[in-house]
């Protein structure tokens, strides 16, 4: 039988039921009963890039053991899978083993596709960054990956929406960073450092929101993350890689134009303004090209992601018509298929 | 003294007085009189790129031959130019002569810079189009242009927020169709031929809405533009090309893949939703990855020449500092310098 | 036991269980499991004006039969039927069988009361339409109701809200014509004619929409609505129809009196307009006091059926209080009772 | 010279200077004086349906006469009057003179036709309220129609937008009730008395935000309208009427059906909820058939009175376009001509 | 086993299975069947600050006792209760008998702690009362403690959202006049005597909306609340007993200042806008410093008591972190725990 | 003839002209043309509390001299002052004179009774910060007011809304602090030290937005303020201040309940949140009791204060109601006199 993802088996199951193994770690095992007071454990399941639950059934081989699981535990499941209309993914059939070290090891890593595509993408950060022309931003940027290049690269760009994996934050940023490298010589006036940077941090509070354990795929709540908002986190993030780094260029970055102060405004700027709109948590308005231009590449990325998820997960209504996935405006419709001669 | 522009006149008087010739088409010369009970003439003046009022007062020398005039008159203005906080732009110690035939026939078509500008736009848009794959949507976009070019080349992008100008859909449009090609390649699954017949087409109602007359500046009111709006208006014209071209070419689309009827709609629906929410006046919301791209880089265009003018037209507040130019959602802040080393 | 339609039922078991005979169209029959894995069939249910769900277990000896119906069968349902108040009816006791071809046509026709009821209201617009006095309108009404009289009789005035049913937007329409015309003459301003030829077509977009199949009770989803939304297809709809009569009347309506331009311009309008608000998804306001009583008598009536229906489908709360039903503003209190001597 | 109104002038104007007299009450004589420190005073002036402002500079000989005016003179102005762009109405070579006894008197009965036509309006109110069946209701009516009559009869239906004339509320209120008779054998499950009761009084409490004195033309502010709201002020003053109709009636009300409360309660619900939404001041949303067919009659009757209005103030922007008058939802287009075959 | 009350047990429930008594009354008694046509009896039970869901399967010894419970019941319930995330608060292995008489009596007074909180806040609201200043103000507050005391103590201040519990109302009003008397101080312009008052009297419509019975904890829904609303039930009964007081106080009145019918105006504002704004439900906007207060401190209270209830019921997402409770704007996070040395 | 303040002025101008002498500082002088080309010279004059404009004509003998005035220039102006109804307060018949140093410095420390109130306020807030318990709280608090202290005293709690002057800030800030101090027994739970500390520092981020300078009284626009609002500009403030006194007292705070990293992220918190919703530009909603608090005590201060202004700003419309001032929600109404005896 072979060995799939969550999201593969997902998507074949789409078509009907799929006998597969699958690897994940055990987020959770929690007790329940049923309204007729059948007890039962439910396991909250996930690897790398989606989830699903598994309710074993107090006459169930593996009942006890299931419910001995904690998150300590990293598990092969196998059985039968269904799309349920309302529950979502179910298993049936399914027996479980323990992952052996090898095993373990190999899904935190993740699937050997979304890591090399990932590295790809970190890669490309990494020059990009290289290149930024003004020092002080090129440093910050440079500084930025040293420190929390790791946990960076361990973050979600988001709980829900889009991105929604660890490591969907660098292949965000990725993108970003590749529309505004194509769309500058189209706008000779923008700044291209500043915009470059802004993309690099512009979520970096997210790394205190949506970041993933080293050994794990939970993403949990965070007192910081609810007190300050990743905005917020951002800008502090920033400025303490900035104090830090000012401090020791005092003298490099003294005469520089333009002035130092005046980047580091600029750079908050894009970060404080790219939800672009008050009522969406921003903090300020975008007020300048820069601020403006984030603002829409984000949320083209974003979206055009948002449909290439629901084609695959949304609930089909009638040929080429998928229900909304929110925060999409309205119901989905396929692609007009291309020409080809 | 100086042949200028009006815009150019406006940019040199936020510096101070401005003596210059300008010329320009009388829009409308209205009798007025002043709460004092003082008769005046209000003259409406116009170039390729913007407008001004002059008042003629009673006692003034001109004040008999300017209260003649007609929107059929084309005059030079020489005078003083000031920058009137609430009023605007004003002239003091002025006069004025007719154009002649030569100087009126130039000022028709514009300064060169634009001309080139537009001639430039003008003739990307044809390249991009001939380079459609799809035999339906080139062949749509090339009638278009055939029978509609004339007209589309003197059509305004907008009434007054961004591209308010004669050509100022060409340069929108050219400038849409360069971030469309240029972002495709990050997005394989993007069908671009639709894409940028989408956004051939996306405001073509407006050369009923924004549209400017062969020999003169005035943009009216349009009934048809009232009582359908520029998105209706657009699905009605790619419907009455397509019928022409569909009847022609039965045989060839017969058999074609994607089937004909399905590249309509979905061209027909990246009019309708380009606007992106139904409060904003648009009949669908995007519902294909194709009609978000299209909403997003529409915006991005229109924003970016927003920043552009308003940095020559707001009122400054402090130094780089400007005060809120509509629809923008705050005060415009300058550029960050670029560091150039 | 009494042969009732699912409406008929669903008043009745309000205040208990209720044993009837039904005749409903098998809509889907669909394999599930309950979380329990017991595996079950649900069949989704239609008659002309309702429809129900039920649940086939494994160990009810007509679970192999059900499992194997199609949209193409026709059967009788004879049980108890109940009224829960998490899942709406259900059945319980039930057999089934097939109709007999009598039977199913007598219920592809509908309950005679209604047909009695839409029978009226076509006939009413009808003869509405032949009392029109502009030639153009009185024509173009005419043209749509020749060509497109069987799909219009067979539409619903929308998916859910009101006239939810098979010729239920010719009950709307004609009922919205009769409003139309007693109002009429308490505002002798207003261009009759117009009015009512904008009724006709104000919703005709919904036979691309809301439409049902000659033999069948399914309301599908359609591509075509999906990507035009129904305002844009009724504006080309009578775009095409318009293009045709003018064709072959070039000489009759030459020269009339108002242009025949600007008859179809403000036709075009009242669909366009008749939402009221861009909110809700009008691609322009109403701008003529046509366009403006269309969009209240559209309104008027569909709130005063909102509420005839949600009197007998709404949950009671308290005597005389119902539940809010969406798109009603609040919840719901039954009428003063008349007085009566 | 001609006798006009103030409303026949302005709409002259629209055309070009108009010679005429008119007579008008004197609203305010404010001494004022321009930016250059030249003292004027500014008359405020009102006729029945209109009113305008007259500046009197300090050389003209009428200066100090019109200094002198207060709010109990009634004038003669006899001039040219010329719509000014900016500042409206404006009269120039005038004189003033007071209105003999016999002159006033006509003045503030209002002109013929005005009158004329609230005269049958208020008959027909008193008609309809004489034909209501339920005696609660038909007593209440005339209990009020008896009691406020008179201060109904001098009241606006609004400040500014619709009817906003003395006698207003009567033409509104009479012509809500004819709609509402119309329309009533349309739905036959509608409680015909409770809507018409429900008209009557919808905008009662408007007889203490707009009304004019009985001597006068001037719509002053009203503390208690400011502190309660029209809405409040009507529920209570519909209370007090019935508590003293109850008491007096206690015997024959006792045993009817339905019971005097619930009749009650079901007319304040009518004017509590007519303006529909929270948004607009209804401290409650429509939850009866009859509560939601007076919110639409009302808005039915406003925006088609505002059209009407709209077409001959409205500033015109090309032929039969017009600018927006709050707050109808945008520009106004002229009707389309009436066939006339 | 212990008595506990449902809210000690739900708190208690939190931490694990809770072996407990609870005094409760019976809401209602319904049969119902399962999905898979299994019958069971649910009860609603419900003491002085709480309710739950009690099923009863068909097998379970007390099914048939339990079928046949009303509301005239109260009983004690004696088991296993559990924390459900789906359902809520279950209970398992349990048993149940009736109360005496003496049990049932001490239920419907409430728990000790409850009444002796009430029996504060109810003799603060009344010596606060005494301290009015305004003889008419006071006299209106006692008249209504008199005739309306009784039900106001036993009515909730909301359904849901906060104090929603018998006497609940009494809390939040006394809790708001101790605001209203600690600020006082620092605006001396306020006038206090009416700001009481308003305190008072702001929701006293809840008496309609939200009460509940003498010998039971059922909140219905009433008529007169769905037609009128809260705020003018309130408006109405403050003009009642305005009426008979100002009648019987005449002549003690008449010379007052302020004016009575200027007391009486500012009363009925303070009741009309202290939602604030009209989305909300005010008919009216606070147009005074008084206004403003009250709607400021019945905010501040309101919001207050919903995190004091939502730490202890809403669900947790992590330490410290509790889920959106609405009407609260976002998630929940623990108070700073208080420095102590 | 009396000194008075501007705002003196303003407030006798209500009742008719005023003779009086006043001092101020010159903010511009700026050298403009009337429409009939006339110039003349526009002094921009300030006080401690207030502003107005003069027009210096061209024929007045001051005129060079004013023209000739820059914002180092601080002047008497003695004259006739009027209140124009579109133009605001006026002078005239007036004459200037420089003032002496001794009167400029009087004139910088602002009014005796301004200044006693702000001594008084600012003197409160030093008290009050002493008296905090949590000695990291307390010492934060306290090295804001040592290091920034002079600046926050000349800062100004709003552009235009509310104490809108020099001081403003403090004024604000002690009062909501007197409010906390009030309420904080009514509510336990709250923790009293973070919620004074969140009300020294909420608006903290205005010393970059509405401070004024030493030595002049004109409130300029601030790149910093644009590019990241108060808010972050605040949690920036905090977080300067927090990372010096953690490092000076680490050893003293290591062991500290609750932990100095808990206590920061509630403070910043507050700050975060004290706008209260996301359209008002908080980047997070408050979820903490003491930051729900912080918002309402928050607005209530602010809109007492815009009633207080309001009674003597706004336009009267009749007696004891004035025109509304935004951003209060309606027209303002005279509170109910106070009951005296």
């Amino acid at each position: 039988m072979n060995l799939m993802t969550l999201t593969e088996i997902r998507r074949s199951a789409q078509n009907g039921a799929v006998s597969a193994r699958v690897h994940v770690q055990v987020e959770s095992a929690t007790p329940k009963v049923t309204r007729e007071q059948q007890p039962y454990c439910e396991l909250g399941l996930a690897d790398a890039c989606d989830r699903m639950t598994l309710r074993v059934w107090s006459d169930h081989p593996a009942y006890k053991a299931c419910s001995a699981l904690t998150d300590q535990n990293f598990i092969e499941l196998t059985g039968e899978f269904h799309q349920h209309s309302q529950y979502g993914l179910e298993a049936r059939k399914w027996t479980v083993r323990p992952l052996t070290p090898e095993e373990k090891a190999a899904l935190l890593e993740g699937p050997a596709e979304l890591r090399a595509r990932q590295k790809t993408d970190s890669d490309f950060i990494a020059q990009t960054v290289d290149a930024i022309m003004d020092p002080r931003l090129r440093a910050l940027c440079k500084a930025f990956l040293n420190e929390w290049g790791d946990r960076f690269r361990r973050t979600a760009a988001a709980r829900n929406y889009h991105h929604a994996r660890r490591g969907g934050l660098v292949e965000h940023t990725a993108q970003m960073m590749r529309i505004a490298l194509e769309i500058a010589p189209l706008y000779p006036a923008l700044n291209v450092d500043l915009l470059l940077a802004g993309i690099l941090f512009h979520d970096c509070g997210k790394l205190w929101e949506n970041s993933l354990p080293e050994a794990g795929f939970t993403m949990s709540y965070d007192e910081r993350g609810e007190l300050m908002g990743h905005i917020s986190i951002g800008l502090e993030l920033v400025n303490s890689l900035w104090r830090k780094l000012s401090a020791e260029n005092a003298e490099a970055w003294r005469n520089l134009v333009p002035p130092s102060e005046d980047v580091r405004l600029h750079l908050l700027h894009l970060i404080g303004a790219h939800h672009g709109e008050p009522q969406f948590g921003s903090p300020v308005s975008p007020k300048t090209p820069e601020a403006m231009a984030l603002h829409y590449i984000d949320n083209l990325d974003a979206r055009l992601e948002m449909f290439a998820a629901g084609y695959t997960t949304a609930k089909p209504l009638a040929a080429r018509i998928f229900d909304r996935v929110r925060p999409l405006p309205g119901n989905l419709v396929k692609s007009l298929e291309k020409f080809s001669g």
